[in-house]
């Protein structure tokens, strides 16, 4: 059998390929001169694989899209305190070319325009750092989300230099607020070799699962920038990502997502999957046509909206029954699923409505896929109020889902390998002693 | 065992309680005259389980609490292109009471500031209704999110009509744009009476909750609004909804959010939980201070941010083996969990690398927790190409997960109630047939 | 032999009457019915002689042209400081529909456009007097500018009353930040009523050479409003009376203006003319395209820009000599023109230089045309300090231009017919004493 | 005698010398090292006298009082098409250090902005000039303003240019929009090196005068730009020469102004007179607290505001009579004053009610004191039309007011030295002929 993943997408692209409205971006000749009917598209899971239909192997520069993942670097090298007194994380409402300051302060209203941009780059790697060792850290950084070394493109990066009287006003801007500290003609050179890094539909798809997957590139298993790092830029990508349409894109894609101006776009769904697109022509906004568009059909044939709630999943609480009779018997609740704090709130509200009578409790996790931090923080709560009612708890878990587990403060649970373990164990247990309160009695 | 829940809840607000900072608002005698010290909190679940500490049940009005659910009720009502031709989505990063319409139509940036809200409360119910029948209307709609009737607070209402000067001005504006096509006076009596219904916390998390289980509310079961005028909802909180602090919100709390002038605040995460909180002094962007605060603790505390990516799920193909021998060989895939497109995705390459020799392959879906609609689809895609390979697919599906498969196009499918009835069928099916092609060939 | 003047006026008309670009305004349609071909123009000098060409006699509605007029009889109501603290004097670089308030008091920038005008409104006539008396003596206000009775031309009233809406949203935003303190309804519907005030070209010329009279309307010679009122609204004219175009105007046509969306347009130059021209269809400013023609012609054909600097005056010192000789010798200087402050510098100069030796020193002002205030100051203080220098001082004033001099603190001085008046006085003064100190010492 | 000028400046001086409100520009070490207790102000009249109180001596940077005249210079060397075409005349409304560009051109709305200023120096001496030429001709020209050669402060401008992030970020903004076309770092070079311009309070006063003079130096003589040139900067200067308190000084002062940095201040006004003072404190305005108290005080103590109509001037016709009896009686009427547009028209209006009977008309010019170039029109289109009307028109002239009269088109006129050669010139002439038409017809 052949996956209908790339049959999708060879169809997806081929329903938008005729539209040719847009214009390529012409501030310098090397971008002026792409080739206008360039259209590719790849998905790469949180697990490495890469689906691809066009032209996913071209290699064009970064721009823009450099932007969340410089910002990423930014806060893991020096901290959000740092980073954040120097760039906001409001949204602008205005194209990525308006310089967008805060009134008094000279802050950039967020990372994702030029200015923003501009000081987030002077902002990664170390302070000591010289300007080109900066620039280093942010191709070494950029090549980390990729999985891959990444080049520059020479000839881009000139080119841009000559015309980079915009962001020069910008970086000057900047100096004279004190936003920037260094040499603003330094930092424009270093974040125009940021902006001219090389980089295919393929690669892109891979920066963006290397957020999907909370910082974690899904090839090389490099943790490149911290969860919570990446949980920042995916915010500010959502509010801020696609310039002065960002309400629209929210609500009719609602996927984190940042383009670039030579034609690139990404999208990151945090947990499930990282996307790119790559078509030249532009709309008025500075965004890929086709790109956007492609990203709309993504959203809107398979849900991929951050704001899409899942179907009801099963109850988290697959089986609650007793086994054995007598003083053998033995509570057990069969928990399934993934769980999230509204799953455990559910295991703690069986529990409770249950009110289990007998002295032994089970909670068997076999089946259960995945448990986050303060799910299990809840459900050694409950653990812990089970034993001071006087009951013993058993912990099914053949999978580790809940390793090392210690409910603390006169909590007690013992780890078996099933449910007869649990039986047996029990047995001894009550032999030598009795609920310090009857557990029915509650 | 009592439920830790409310302990929980309880903690929080003890340590929010000493915060005094912020101010009553004051423009009516009505609101400087609240209880300052007020303090509420609630969760309501997606099945309807509400907890509660503090003032849960103090009822107060809603205000601009009502400004999502009636763009909801006119989303459901007009349908979605007559509402956004009158009122935008995009963020305004401005105060509540800006004006705030798009330079050359007059159009409302968002449904969120009191110039969209007005003109979103003149398109709840259908256009021939008179005022006071819209009027009732939304009330009757806010009362559905809510799952009983809620009243109106006559004194509240009159006094904010005397002190309406800003909303008049802003309806005449709008009437002039003819973004209004009503009385102006008469939207804005509606609107205020909108504002003045009273709602508890509980009522506002119950509220939270409808929008969080997809517009059907967890405890009447009313469908209120279609799922996706909840997903359009939720969209435009996430970047509208806090005000002029859109990006502090969507990167510290990241809960889709909206908070009132009588102090109280609602947060709906998708899927998962409502939750409200309410004290009525106001920080100087004109939300609860300890409101914020409490909402910043359970985010925090609880990982409840719509950027948060799951930890890692346990690979959907719980197993993948053959049962019986020779002939009676079968292939059983034993998936698990809930299924997005990224576990679809993972079944698809589960399938196509083992590219199955034997006749028959089973799904067994008994341990999957949901499945929506795009891996359905995938599903179904799956089960028909493996027939155009010249397998017999069957379906274990106990929880019809996948009612009625029809994979179209030439696939076919048996649910079979489990693997033994799959491999006796098969016995059968294989005397009559040979694959077209040996499925061991690709 | 015949006048040239309305022979100038219809070239200019004619040079500009092939120009049919514009729209007339269309909101009512009373506007929009109007005749786009009226063309006219009229000047009235301060003595109260009128010229005009083309349709000078037909009635339109004052409009926008209201604004200065009502302003003036605001300051001259209530005073400067209360009219000043509710409406600004700063340009506002924007459409005279934009709203324009101060972000924090709402004060509207300036009394040219809606939201000041208003205001302004609502600020003539006492404090005490109801909607229609404020109305009413707006209405006597505008009309003692025309020198006959205005009226109202119901119908447009009427018509504008029901497109308010713009006006209504300004008027309840101004009560709403205690700008407007009364009925807002009211207050529209008296501004209303002084926008549809019947005018005719003749007579905006009029009420502009009020203006440009001081305040005195040149026909009925009733000083309407005080002189300092007059620079105020001049000083506004000249910086917020052309809209957004208030740098171009400045520049290019350099008289303080207003213009009407009905068609009309007045300009007064402090001093020497009022202006009006009309002709109904207006340029995307809401000016009048063939009036903003005319008055570039009026401009740049006859000089009329308050930057242009008059050529060089002769010396105001027309003779300086002695008269007799000996004991009888007599220092006569003898002035000539318009004195202001340059001119009476001279004077003290010459004086100054001239260090006179003789004891009787004679101002003859026969040649004098005008004296200012501060000239005549000026000159008091040379007759003082003649005095204290031991001269007997004269003045030979035929046209009483410095009636009842009093050089006060010392000073002394006697007026005479003529100079041999001064010298016959002289003898007899001499004769009596000395010189304290000997003029000729300094 | 002494004169009481300088009396009256040191006793102004005394009345404000007390405030010590105001900080002094601290952005340079220069600038924050000037002695803040430094009090001086300087009058020029426009024939070149200069009177002073205070420090009139001491030398600071003109920084912004530099525009004005670089705007001169530019529109002098390049015509007024380029510059407008590079730079607007509207006020902003803003700070002098917003940047203020036109949303779409880039185009800065006003030289006295520095994003005006920068382009306006880029456009000084013709456009072949390099970089350094080009300063040069500015400081030539400051200095032909001033009358005496200026130096430039190396030091300050050394320390500014250090300092010059935010005129950088400018220049390149402007360079990115193609209004600036040369290299943006040595356009600042320039213009910070003509900011640095040494000036006394003297000097500053002299510099006025020369725009008061229609661009001619008072001392030199020269004409240092034309007088168009003159009235285009005095109108920008009244809009926007006082940054965002523009509308405070137009009504409140009411003379054409700039300020600088350094503490300096100018206003000229037409045709009067050329005034400085200089006082380092600045108001947050970034105008010296006490220069802006000294003007408003010589505004108010001398009326000295564009927008103050002179009192009513004496009848330009001092006399209308008739000389002589029978055939030799010669109408006569004797003008006086200064005659421009208004004075020009009672002439007019004289002549038409009088309606000479006699042949013999003779306007004896003997008392005038000006005439401007549109008044000389309409005096000979009046000996024009009385000619046709079969009159000899005579001109008594001695000051040669109306040099070389050519009424042309059938005019004629006989220029005389008095009224008695017009009558014994009559005498001959009507002994030749009879008027055309009997003038006493009319």
């Amino acid at each position: 059998m052949r996956s209908m993943i790339p049959d999708y997408l060879v169809d997806v692209l081929g329903d938008v390929a005729a539209d040719t409205s847009g214009a390529l971006a012409d501030y310098i000749p090397e971008l002026a001169a792409a080739d206008p009917e360039r259209l590719g598209t790849a998905f790469a899971t949180v697990d490495g694989v890469v689906y691809g239909a066009g032209d996913t192997g071209t290699e064009f520069t970064i721009q823009s899209i450099s932007k969340p993942f410089a910002y990423a670097l930014a806060l893991a090298d020096r901290g959000f305190d740092p980073v954040l007194a120097k760039v906001g994380v409001e949204p602008s409402g205005e194209a990525f070319n308006e310089v967008s300051l805060e009134r008094d302060t000279g802050r950039p209203l967020n990372p994702m325009i030029n200015a923003g941009a501009i000081t987030t780059h002077s902002l990664a790697g170390a302070e000591t750092l010289g300007a080109e060792e900066r620039t280093e850290r942010v191709v070494d950084g950029l090549s980390a989300f990729a999985g891959r070394r990444l080049a520059v493109d020479e000839a881009v990066c000139a080119s841009e230099l000559e015309h980079a009287h915009r962001n020069l006003a910008i970086a000057h801007m900047l100096r004279s607020h004190d936003v920037l500290t260094e040499d603003p003609v330094a930092v424009v050179r270093g974040y125009t070799r940021q902006c001219s890094v090389l980089v295919s539909t393929r690669d892109l798809a891979m920066m963006a699962a290397t957020l999907a997957n909370r910082g974690v590139n899904p090839l090389t298993g490099e943790q490149v920038v911290p969860a919570p790092v990446v949980r920042q830029v995916l915010s500010v990508m959502s509010t801020c990502g696609m310039y002065d349409a960002a309400g629209d894109w929210a609500t009719q894609v609602g996927i984190p997502a940042k383009s670039g101006v030579a034609g690139g776009l990404i999208g990151a769904l945090p947990g499930q999957l990282g996307m790119a697109t790559f078509s030249p022509r532009l709309d008025r906004h500075g965004n890929s046509v086709r790109g956007v568009s492609l990203f709309e059909r993504f959203s809107s044939d398979m849900g991929l909206h951050v704001m899409n709630a899942p179907a009801a999943a099963l109850s988290v609480v697959r089986s609650n029954r007793v086994v054995g009779t007598g003083a053998d018997a033995i509570r057990v609740l069969r928990l399934q699923g993934g769980i999230g704090f509204p799953a455990a709130e559910r295991v703690v509200r069986e529990t409770v409505s249950t009110a289990p009578g007998e002295v032994g409790v089970v909670l068997d996790l076999t089946l259960v896929s995945s448990i986050d931090d303060v799910s299990r923080r809840v459900l050694l709560e409950v653990v812990r109020r089970l034993t001071l009612d006087g009951h013993e708890v058993y912990l099914v878990d053949p999978e580790s889902m809940m390793p090392d587990p210690d409910p603390g403060d006169g909590g007690r649970v013992s780890v078996v390998a099933d449910v007869e373990q649990a039986v047996s164990h029990l047995s001894s247990a009550v032999g030598r002693r009795t609920p310090r309160e009857s557990p029915a009695g509650r």
